[in-house]
């Protein structure tokens, strides 16, 4: 069985190196618009070799491991591949992709998104515990043949994921939740504290709070930017309603009730029974 | 030297288990109003042995590690104290507290915040390595004896940590905007996001992402509520203006400008240069 990986980031590197060491696959064949980080990715050790995007197309499996509107161009590029390939992307965003999903490829593609990830982006960010113990959320397309279906969940469950399954809907309006609106806040807060902060102050007071609330402040922009257009509905509700409770906060605190900003708070500490 | 910590939390008792370790320190006194806490800290040898309130003023050092109106309030209690006794606060503002400290104390008071923490309180939250290569900032109250300065820049040199020097004023301005404000966000997080979802899709969607992003809003309701209301207009101020950031990023989004949102997210990446 050979795989092929499109895009050998962050995501498609850590999936090839953990790959490479199934015994089942005989080859993991690397593709990159980015020759640099293409060349990278084979010295790194993440791919077996690199291929054409024409080699790629040849494969049993071919993942998607780029920018979600990259994906929509790519699955265009793919309409003539056979259909006893299975075609797996790995987007942060489904609705979009699976209604752009060219109709050739409804019988074998699969829409999956690892909830794995840094900050850090590029061949050199990947490493081989990015997918170990963390959730792979399957959003099946009714199309989609069982043999696909199952080479998806083998693959999952070989990088030692919990396989959870939702649909495109559900996944994009819980993700806009639980995920992007996370990064909308962070990349806020780090855009803000630049503006206000000096280098000297954000380094002496930048203590583990601001590091944990910035750090994906620091993630791709070609990903994100994506990302937040393909979800624009989900997230513009989500910020919305998070404003509501940030607008709720400032109220307590303007208002002197250091009673119900306590009990507010311990609410919130409500999170330690779940995570 | 003997040393006496009131509070004995995570910032009391951590300092316990370092200080125990120093060969000058004949003894480590602690005091808890919270019993079961300072039977638990002794069980756990944060300190050498508990003491009264009244055992505790006569040690060389006394530390304050409680909520910052708990600071106030007990330096009131602390006024006959020793003018040879260093007085060291810990607290996460600094302006009220000075403002409110009797005067007998200001011979041998030393404001200090060491800017190392996590989201979990109490004695068995406690650990040897909290302070080490953290920051800690000594806002000097110009009528400290050198006596006092040196011995609080010893003991926390010993934690091994590094020290700054800030006035109250400009602590207090500057760690809203870097400390305080996101956890105001992580408890607006924390909670718009337990309104929304139910546990299942934390628990699955919750990525990395996510945990980090709300691990401070698992934070103490007693320390946090009232840090806000102390450094109250700071705070208020800071939070606006974050207001304004993703208000910013809403519009982006709303306008499907993705080049501006790809240049913002840009600009907010410029924080790996700093941290």
């Amino acid at each position: 069985m050979k795989i092929g990986i499109i895009g050998l980031g962050l995501m498609g590197g850590s999936l090839g190196l953990c790959l490479r060491e199934n015994k089942l696959i005989s080859k993991v064949l690397g593709y990159d618009t980015d020759e640099k980080n293409a060349k990278e990715a084979l010295n790194l050790g993440l791919v077996d070799e690199l291929a054409s995007f024409k080699e790629i197309k040849t494969c049993d499996i071919i993942i998607l491991a780029i920018p979600v509107d990259a994906i929509v161009k790519v699955l265009k590029e793919l309409k003539d591949t056979s259909s006893n390939t299975t075609i797996i992307e790995l987007g942060s965003t489904k609705k979009e992709i699976i209604k752009s999903l060219p109709k050739e490829l409804k019988s074998h593609f699969i829409a999956a998104h690892p909830m794995a990830g840094t900050e850090n982006s590029g061949a050199k960010a990947a490493f081989k515990e990015l997918y170990k113990n963390a959730v792979c959320v399957l959003c099946e397309s009714e199309a989609a043949e069982v043999k696909h279906r199952q080479r998806a969940v083998e693959l999952f469950s070989y990088l030692g994921m919990q396989i959870i399954f939702m649909n495109a809907s559900a996944h994009d309006h819980h993700t806009a939740i639980i995920s992007h609106l996370p990064h909308a806040i962070s990349f806020a807060l780090a855009n803000f504290v630049m503006k206000e902060e000096n280098k000297k102050n954000i380094v002496h007071l930048g203590g583990p709070s601001f590091k944990g609330m910035s750090r994906i402040a620091k993630s791709s922009p070609a990903m994100w930017g994506s990302i937040f257009e393909q979800n624009k509905e989900n997230l513009l509700a989500s910020i919305e309603l998070f404003q509501n409770e940030l607008e709720l906060c400032k109220k307590m605190i303007q208002d002197d009730d250091e009673k119900a900003l306590k009990k507010w708070m311990k609410k919130a500490n409500a999170l330690r029974d779940i995570l």
